[in-house]
């Protein structure tokens, strides 16, 4: 491993940030904000770590402007950056150490002959190519990776362990697709029921652009017909399941164990939170955002903002409202009952009333 | 590759259908009716894209007569079929390219000498066959797949990559798993509690009966003691986790992340939608259906339709929900005083009008 | 297979329990209560399972004292134990067949030769051991498993096939990992939005404690920056996604297909039951149990037990109820706007009484 020493100077160059402090102060290592000492840099993650910002040993702080303006320490080296989430992104980018692959093609790994494969190409052993597959410059595949008939992977792509992408599947360039990811297992499609179920062949396939990240254990089905598409840089988290037909648009963010139902149309920039369940046959609008364990049954305008998780509750409070939740519809009886009685009343009241006042 | 190419009445003869207009078109393709051309067939295969039907340029589309009769479009070629979804299952069947597989087994495969294999089987490089396993006739196992010590396969199987059976498992005949499924891990057993928790050995092991598909990365742990039992013809979609114990009857259909507690058993033609979560020791009786994100937290009689998912609605007027369900309790009591009030108040009036009613 | 023969006398020695009835019976197996014969030993393992006890087969039955003075059934013979389960499992234990692997390295695994591996480890073919990697004394690892850089294995562990453990992660001792488990793959971390987003490198590693065990296909990512970490003793269930920077206490339970997000902190002997989903950057206390499906979406003090999950309804009973659900803070106004007329009703009823009273 080779250590990266950097000024404080040089990182805010690098992030298109600003000093408050000491240019020259020489970081060499990014580290959390409770921990980080001299020679390292750390980041002000959240507004609750704030009350660490007057004991810190770090030798510069990333912060925000407004971070910056109200945090009243005035002794200390900061990096101010617009976004200081972002320079933090980059300057990790910067001290994060480099992977080394071994160039070529492991003597361990059964690669066709009629596949084609960039130049800098790293296969690691236990690796199975198929038949006309492509593979582009400096992609790594690692050990165990299966790639099938015809499947085409672009450039700077890596595949961690025990990836599977079927035959036909397409992957673009700097996708990373982390351990156990399978890309192109048949769609769930079977016609007709009980002993005459007959199973629909998935004919079709996946396109994985560019730029896309897949998180571990993911999976990805084909398409009946067509392609199932994930967007230019959206990124996926882990033990998601995506569809058949399933389209999603560019840079959207679908974090773990979500399902998206078959041949659903995701927008751009769409967030989906973590278990979230998407019904077939819908569309998504761009921007749109879905809160933790929702279930979405309906097609979402874009930008929209939908929740459906409910937070978990004391258990024996929690067993008396659930006894209570199916009878719901009685009690809205009872209200319109109480509510028709008490117009009546309130007649029969004025009639009486009046009756009182004839004299 | 090569090119199958059907008249259109071989393919209603094939299938049981009729045709309506040109029987000797020549199909050589199934396509989506919004893409579909000259020599290629489609599939109105929901009522939404009816729209489609005039100005799809397919030479024939595969219909029921219901559809047929309330078309209105004349100048077309049908394919009429009973259960059109069922004849275009059997239609892709014709025309989905054969995947070849090389017969032999792979030198850089590891089967064990006291492992039996049938005729025709395809045994892929990186491949570990345990043993005294068996392995039927025509079984294709892909790189990666590992089979512990005794299991069973039969005939005409297709284990995916990176498939894991353990020991003693069996597995019948046509039989199709997919990518990373794991049959046979331990399940989730413990005995006690804090520092003195004991693991309970899962010593028995998982059946899975013939003409089974499981989708990616599905996890089916072995049974305690006994036999974990996937019946006859079901077919359960991707990421679903199935416990200890549990029986699934024949043709039921399981769909993606659902996951089954321990013991529970579950009937024949039962359906269970995506993120269905059954709790353990229950029954789900035949020809149930469970819809998506429910929780089944008591038996289900046969044929039961249930349901417990929440639409996702929008996240202001959601938290205004969520901030008072935990207080349907108390609402409920409101309504009863309210009740109890104007029964009261109704008495009073009444003898209040008696009263005045008495001179 | 050896077959291991027990009195029944020794079994109650060696976990603990005493018999009532005949001490030198013979046990060579553990069986259901449904099914246990002669020779064989079981185990009431449920209250509802009490009537199989009469009929009941088995030279012995495990009991606790409770359900021995209950039993009323005099003619048989009975281990008794303060906690039967873990006699139960203790037992099964002593029967279960010991697997055998063949010790050394697989001349088709490749191990690399800055690897230190402990005594009688069991290196399987087509597993990768990477530059600088520990594996300590008699740890097994199946087909397909890789371990990255610098990554540790204590001693006496199963990593079942397919297992991943990326660079730098630390495995204590005794700990099982089921097929297809991910660890260190890395957290789901960007900066920015759109076309800008920043991937935040996932500097960190994993670090899974002594003892602890974790179920198939289930995903534990890298922290960004410091550890994950899973508690000593600790047992984590199929298909389960803990995120980045989550930290998990001593002897917790976690069921399937629970999600952690980021950063957050559970403490030791919680359960966690399946499909729970646990929002980032909360703390879950000491003994806390949260029911299944639950969403914990704050913090939850040591020992609470919360709920969350909804108990699936017929579906036309159902519809209704969501159709309502949303409309709940309407139905407040109308209980609200009741209780006020109400209250008015009074006030002017009282005054009219009070009017009639006057002369």
């Amino acid at each position: 491993m080779t250590v990266v020493i950097k000024t404080l100077f040089e990182l805010a160059e690098a992030v298109g940030g600003k000093v408050v402090g000491d240019r020259q102060v020489a970081i060499r290592k990014v580290a959390p904000i409770e921990e980080a000492g001299p020679g390292e840099i750390t980041f002000l993650a959240h507004p609750r770590y704030q009350r660490y910002l007057e004991t810190c040993r770090a030798s510069a702080v990333i912060v925000s402007p407004t971070v910056l303006a109200g945090s009243g320490v005035v002794d200390r080296t900061y990096l101010v950056a617009s976004d200081p989430y972002v320079a933090f992104a980059k300057i990790l980018q910067i001290f994060a150490p480099a992977i080394t692959h071994p160039q070529g093609i492991s003597p361990l790994a059964q690669v066709a002959s009629t596949a084609m494969l960039g130049n800098g190409v790293c296969i690691f052993p236990h690796v199975f190519v198929s038949d006309r597959a492509k593979i582009g410059g400096r992609t790594v595949l690692y050990p165990g990776v299966f790639l099938g008939e015809r499947v085409e992977v672009g450039e700077d792509c890596v595949l961690h362990p025990n990836v599977v992408v079927r035959e036909g599947c397409r992957i673009g360039s700097r996708v990373i697709l982390h351990a156990g990811v399978v890309v192109g297992s048949d769609g769930f499609g079977y016609a007709g029921a009980g002993d005459h179920r007959v199973k629909i062949p998935q004919a079709g396939s996946v396109d994985i652009e560019d730029d896309v990240e897949i998180g571990a254990n993911t999976t990805l089905d084909r398409a009946t017909l067509g392609r199932t598409i994930i967007g230019r840089g959206t990124k996926i988290d882990n033990l998601v399941q995506i569809a058949h037909n399933v389209v999603i648009g560019e840079n959207s963010i679908i974090a773990a164990q979500t399902g998206v139902a078959g041949s659903t149309q995701i927008g751009k920039d769409v967030t989906l939170a973590g278990q979230v369940g998407v019904v077939n046959h819908i569309q998504i609008g761009d921007g749109a955002t879905i809160g933790p364990q929702s279930g979405v049954a309906r097609s979402v305008p874009p930008g929209a903002v939908l929740s459906g998780g409910i937070a978990a509750a004391p258990h024996h409070e929690w067993l008396k409202v659930m006894t209570l939740l199916p009878q719901l519809p009685k009690l809205w009886s009872a209200v319109r009952a109480l509510e028709k009685k008490l117009a009546e009343m309130l007649k029969g009241g004025e009639k009486e009333a009046k009756r009182h006042a004839r004299p």
